[in-house]
């Protein structure tokens, strides 16, 4: 499945600020960009590097005044999604070394709370994929998906507290309860083609069978005709903008996804 | 100044459980450790690695029954801390790349939510150094330090809360307010010398003038003597020992320090 | 200075092999990517990973057959190539860790052979930027550049005794010598604008005065108009395409640069 | 089997030196270390780091005169070596990713001009373990091993030209002939009990059937009783001591491995 996605972004700046952007697709074994833009207007150079995840991010400082940023990409991505009822839970003393940061609470994520909860959960669920699949159907049945309804990031604690999130609040609330039963979890952001409302989406994957899997707990069917952006323990690590102090206004955000070639 | 380390930890486990260790003093640039010697008994082979701070962490099995771990070492540390006045803020901008992750909210240290507060204790500190000895300040007085009050990690907003907590409770607000006000803030575990009542010992740093200065809110003076063990975010990353599971008791720790030599 | 640059690769091969390809401009301070294209034909996912050095390099199983790559980039970068006569020689305890590697001997700049030879290049130069400028003067002088001459990469110790070279081996040679003397240099693969003949290009960087700076030991005047594609050691661990096996033909390689905006 | 080691070094030095050691045991998972000890005379803070390898180092600038080292270190380790003809050769395409900088050529090792070599060699032998067998087994009859014979590090072409060498010219020309047939191939530096001459020892390691296998050219029975102190593409990366300069005399080297308890 060949996409093209855009995002598209005006901002405006009361005061000079420094921003860290996340918005390149992420370059890895699961797709492969064909093409990619990236521009800013006012035109400047971006610092860019490479978090411990493997995320590329840019930082820049932007003036006051109008600033947009555009990108856009072609991206080839799988249209299924592996589904793996039985993969097994993985011994935390034979889990992979970069793995084991997923498996630790998090600023968003505090599993340390939620070992109760997802205990009673999974119940007799087969140790390993299988809880992580009940999990998730707790979490789309017990927290309603609201798009647009949260402004700043919840923490998993606060999002079942609530009873409502957008994607990331129900990504990150499944996270918390995976790592509580010692399974890795991990957010991905990016987008998805044909997510209703069109926006950037949030989903997550589960180390279970010696790889990651991907889940979703916004969706009914676990479709392919995913662009990943970014991976993360939650979203501190993985926000598209991060601005520094008060003087910053996002006017407008614009996300496309096409469909080139099946 | 030499100083011998102790610490030895004796659990009871009703399960075979996963651990996760880290108690060897870290290896850099401030401290030398001449000897060092870490045992457990039952004798098994650990699995080591480093996490992506330079930290040293091992990973056992361990087996139903009494565990014991000894851990000591034999380490040269400066007399003195030092205290800089005046230390310029470092621009976002200008930040090197492995400095980033501490300026981001963490399990602990929701800075996202204390950026108000923190500019109040400021007021019109000098940007750098003197804000986070402002912010250190502050906890001193606001917060209560009670040595083993507190069973498990609190976070900042709930140590602000409620008024007291261990050492790392109140570092970890000071880590919390500094990143508000985008200064970078990492948790330090390890010994302190005459410490009273003698424990391990938490503090932390803040990243002004181009490098880390240590600070320490449960002190009054800031003295040497000081075995760094591990670097971290905050207490999520720098765990002495993570269990997992809950057939773990931790019947007697036993801590000590002593100066061999000046 | 805006250009576009383009690299198409045309490969026949009579069995399947294993390629490690190096071809996309490097992501980091100096330059900045707008646009990118990256495509092969016949289309394969590849596998995309960061070595090291930070350099994207893709793994793919080319099938039996003719096999493109289409490469092309729009990017900035800058006119000027900074030039410091003075910059002092940085000691080795004071070498950032992450630049130690670029001061050992590597598999094409056997530095650990020509310490005599450049202590008589440098005589009386001051440590530092000057050592270097004098090294690059004088392979320039006493090696002969004719590109197209070398098939397969040299060792710095055979160009010197062969007297000529293509533009890698004049790198390499200075990048012995410069290491000889314990400054630490590192080969750069890219385009130049109005190389004559057009081609990709290799030139080095050493490190003085607390940072890399540019030489160019093909070309009598340091002009800007480089766009960077991979750093490394020497070409060991920079090469735009690497093939395993012998069934492999490069039937044509067609590069060139332009001028998109001054 | 608790091995304990020892190795004290007696350099004098006629001018400041700038020194890199790489002297203690390794960690990670194949060895245990319950003590270690490292002393300089006269005592100095060594600023200490580890390299893209795992491995520990420490620099320091020695001052002019006598300068003694003292490292000792008692090591769990495993009595036996796994041997298992049939591992399979694994397509460079499935390698991990960090297996990869063991597949190129490096400073000792050309693998670039061992190819034909290499596959007469091997001729029919089974793709992977087997293959790296017959290297060994050919390099242990084609060349002789004379410890004590080089007095610098030689190059796995200069080996192959000479017949003799000492432990590492061997391996190295073991890895060269590894990498030309694409097998991934390191150097290992350590100590062997029981070896004859005692003296520190290298030998390799080749990756096939998923993991690393230990080979060593120079011992006619593979024997356990290894312990690590770092791994390196060759010499160039895992120098138990590298000298800047030449104001640098080791007077007296002397190593010891005793057997503690099996």
């Amino acid at each position: 499945m060949k996409l093209v996605v855009n995002c598209n972004l005006h901002f405006h700046f009361t005061e000079e600020t420094a921003l860290i952007l996340m918005l390149r697709p992420f370059r890895g074994i699961q797709q492969w960009i064909n093409r990619e833009a990236f521009t800013i207007n006012p035109a400047m150079l971006m610092l860019e590097s490479t978090d411990s995840f493997g995320n590329s991010y840019q930082r820049v400082l932007a003036p006051i005044g109008d600033f947009f940023i555009h990108t856009s990409a072609e991206v080839i991505v799988t249209d299924n999604i592996d589904i793996t009822p039985g993969a097994y839970f993985v011994e935390i003393q034979h889990l992979p070394n970069e793995i084991l940061p997923y498996l630790l609470p998090s600023r968003y994520c505090e599993s340390d709370r939620f070992g109760d909860l997802a205990r009673e959960i999974i119940v007799d669920a087969l140790p390993g994929y299988d809880q992580v699949r009940k999990i998730t159907d707790w979490v789309q049945d017990a927290i309603q998906y609201i798009p647009g309804s949260s402004e700043f990031p919840l923490s998993a604690v606060e999002v079942h507290h609530r009873g409502n999130g957008v994607c990331r609040d129900l990504a990150q609330l499944c996270i918390a309860l995976c790592r509580s039963i010692s399974i890795p979890a991990r957010l991905v952001v990016g987008y998805l083609y044909n997510l209703q409302p069109m926006d950037l989406h949030a989903w997550f994957e589960a180390y279970v069978g010696n790889r990651w899997y991907t889940f979703d707990p916004t969706q009914s069917v676990l479709s392919g005709g995913r662009v990943i952006i970014a991976f993360g323990r939650d979203a501190a690590d993985v926000s598209i903008f991060h601005q520094f102090g008060s003087g910053c206004v996002l006017n407008n955000m614009d996300v496309q996804v096409d469909l080139l070639d099946n």
